[in-house]
């Protein structure tokens, strides 16, 4: 039980992936718990950090406005590097928070320490991201920090653990540990950890602090923007959660280094979203940039996570609690989520249902006449240049997608809206006014049965 | 299985107490939801409803200030019913809400269906509660509005119940009947399902809309006021959770009517802690009156929880999310829970343990030097009059104590905060700042080992 293959820092509980638990077993849930000394194996290079201490970047508010991609891609690697953080603002009012883009931020230990309230912090994780970066951000908080102890808990990877036997393991961790209302919750981790996590610090004690340090493309230009928390229930997504906003969110692009190719090419379709519901520069530019972003230049990476939470950030300003143009942001989600709630979670990534769910709204907008053929081909295009799937999985049938889409979020006393394109590219509506049988024809061409 | 005493409305899912299912088996549930026909079974006097038809009864609002007891006592009876509404109002900006109480209100129907929003309605209820009042809010809810469905969901009654796995039901039943946001739960119980009831409510598609209507004295006077919602943990009680406001708070008194004597008693504790904290004269009140509260004399009921629920409304006004003065709420609470906790929850109801934890909270109080030895035999006096407990059970240890006000939620940085009485009656602190040696020896006083 205790051979994995990496070293954890004091305070480390490791989560092995025993959901056949039951909530009535905690009591021997302890002995499931595998505690490691600490290890002392910091993974960070220590002349890098030193250089740093003696280079205070100079940081760079950004308005919320769409800037040209030239003026970021005409910068080279170095300067979109540790010399350069981008901030984007999310304006909530007394809710309001910085997000932080930046190559090494996580070296930069004062950016993350200035936003921790109270002396005890829970570093919330899964065991892929634990060995790459858990200890880099246990001295990132506590380097320099004497008065502040961090424990953490580590879960097991995969959309089909964001449930709620796995989110008590994060209250079981920050009860045993004695955490008080005046503790942080740091997320470290892709958009499931975000989400769970959130949820825990937004019910830990009715709320506690809670910071984001999201490292997939995904989770960078979702999740890290509007604070939407939460779990999975065994018939729907994110049907148990909470609006939580955090203290901060601190993306260092160089955690896209470990990122897996499909895992990349699934935050991409978020990417491609914003593009398609808001954006017709950003997608113009997405065109163009397309292998750049697939290639990890971090240039590219840097500027198109910019340019979506700027997006995302600009909606969520307008519409925290999700009444109105928020809703917006889910186009593909209702066809999307039917796929991951039919095929079982963690079959296809998120990103990938997200994919094949705005080609689906797509061919349904272009049904109901209200976009041109060319909007469809460049979406097909573009999705196929990320690598990303243009139909739904075989098995799907269109009782499947509509037993599904039935309890959907954005169902308004019994009638089903949707986000579709309207007009020309970069336009979208949210709404449930439109002929049903445009659904029906885009379920039976996307569906063998 | 199918063999309960009471008849169900339609749409109704008896929950039995099978806490043995584990979260892993509810694919299995459904199995043990027991369904029922619309039985018909009204049980309000039609003639009563009738005459309530003519009659619009004149809203009284009342400012949140001490009136004299003499006032409320002079009305008789027959005043302080079905004619006299009074309304408390909790002032918490956007997230406002009446809190409405008299006799028969539950007959009013126009007053529940005005803050009904949608089209779907879940109460949410227990075993206890359902045979007496279920057929009287479901018809309260619909009764000339046939737009709305009414489900609901009926638990297991007792605190040992408010767990992850009970909540479960609750989100099982809503996402099976298919609510959508625009949905409203009621809370149709004790201080248990309210809090439950809230919190599946905060956490339902991130939020949809909660009346609470509480029957019993402790809810009425407690948990209405002020959105603290959540369940307990094995480890400690109320420990996840959340701050979610109601639309509206019915207090029905002629519920009471079927509430047991240790229930009635329970509440007062509560209704005497508020007197101890801040208010003497309320406090001179029930001295004076305790006989006909506990003869549940209705204009005595009416005002004590009326101005139960004013004090409660003032402090949470002036502190929602429990940063400063919203904790003297608390007196006695840390050693009731630390009760409670040890004990088993649903051994001791919570007034009792409460009613224990104060005398504990005076006692050290007296031992600082605080307060003068007239208030100790004066909370002495009252609680017995009350039939309530003047001490801890006699298995309580010292350890057992200090072990769960370890992790109380007014613990902050490591250090312990009590409420404890200053100075004349009706003056408390909230505070970390007392001698270790006083709390040690009120624990050793009460305790055996």
């Amino acid at each position: 039980m205790a051979s994995t293959s990496f070293l954890c820092p004091k305070h480390t509980t490791l989560f092995l992936p025993t959901h056949q638990l039951s909530n009535n077993s905690v009591s021997n849930l302890t002995d499931l718990f595998v505690r490691f000394p600490n290890s002392g194996s910091v993974s960070f290079r220590s002349d890098y950090v030193s250089s740093l201490s003696h280079v205070r970047p100079k940081r760079k508010q950004l308005r919320v406005c769409a800037n040209s991609a030239a003026q970021v891609m005409d910068q080279s690697p170095s300067k979109m590097g540790s010399m350069v953080r981008t901030i984007v603002k999310v304006d909530l009012g007394d809710r309001s928070y910085p997000i932080y883009i930046g190559s090494g931020l996580l070296d930069q230990h004062e950016l993350l320490q200035k936003h921790v309230h109270g002396k005890r912090v829970l570093v919330v994780t899964n065991t892929t991201i634990a060995p790459l970066y858990l200890d880099k951000v246990v001295t990132a908080l506590s380097d320099g920090n004497p008065n502040v102890t961090v424990d953490s808990v580590i879960l097991p990877d995969g959309e089909q653990f964001k449930n709620m036997d796995t989110l008590m393991k994060v209250f079981d961790k920050a009860i045993e540990s004695r955490l008080d209302r005046r503790c942080t919750f740091v997320a470290l981790g892709g958009g499931v950890i975000g989400d769970m996590c959130g949820f825990a610090a937004a019910s830990f004690l009715r709320g506690v602090n809670f910071i984001q340090i999201p490292t997939t493309v995904m989770a960078q230009v979702d999740s890290s923007v509007g604070g939407k928390t939460g779990i999975n229930h065994r018939l729907g997504k994110n049907l148990i959660g909470a609006f939580y906003q955090p203290q901060c969110v601190l993306i260092d692009t160089n955690t896209l280094n470990t990122l897996p190719e499909r895992e990349l090419a699934s935050g991409l379709a978020e990417v491609i979203k914003y593009g398609l519901i808001r954006d017709a520069d950003f997608f113009k530019w997405q065109e163009k940039n397309m292998s750049a972003l697939l290639a990890r230049d971090p240039s590219a990476l840097a500027y198109a996570i910019k340019r979506s939470c700027e997006n995302k950030a600009e909606v969520v300003s307008l519409d925290e609690k999700e009444s109105g143009v928020r809703a917006t942001l889910n186009l593909g989600h209702t066809f999307g989520h039917a796929i991951e709630t039919s095929y079982g979670y963690g079959q296809w990534l998120h990103g990938e249902a997200i994919a094949a769910g705005m080609v689906m709204a797509v061919d349904m907008s272009y049904r109901l006449g209200w976009i041109d053929d060319s909007i469809v081909n460049r979406v097909h295009k573009i999705l196929q240049e990320a690598k990303l799937p243009t139909a739904p999985p075989e098995m799907m049938t269109v009782e499947m997608f509509k037993s599904v889409m039935a309890v959907d979020k954005k169902v308004a006393d019994g009638l089903l809206r949707l986000i579709l394109l309207k007009g020309p590219l970069g336009n979208c509506v949210f709404t449930g006014d439109y002929d049903r049988k445009a659904l029906d024809e885009t379920l039976q061409a996307f569906c063998k049965s």
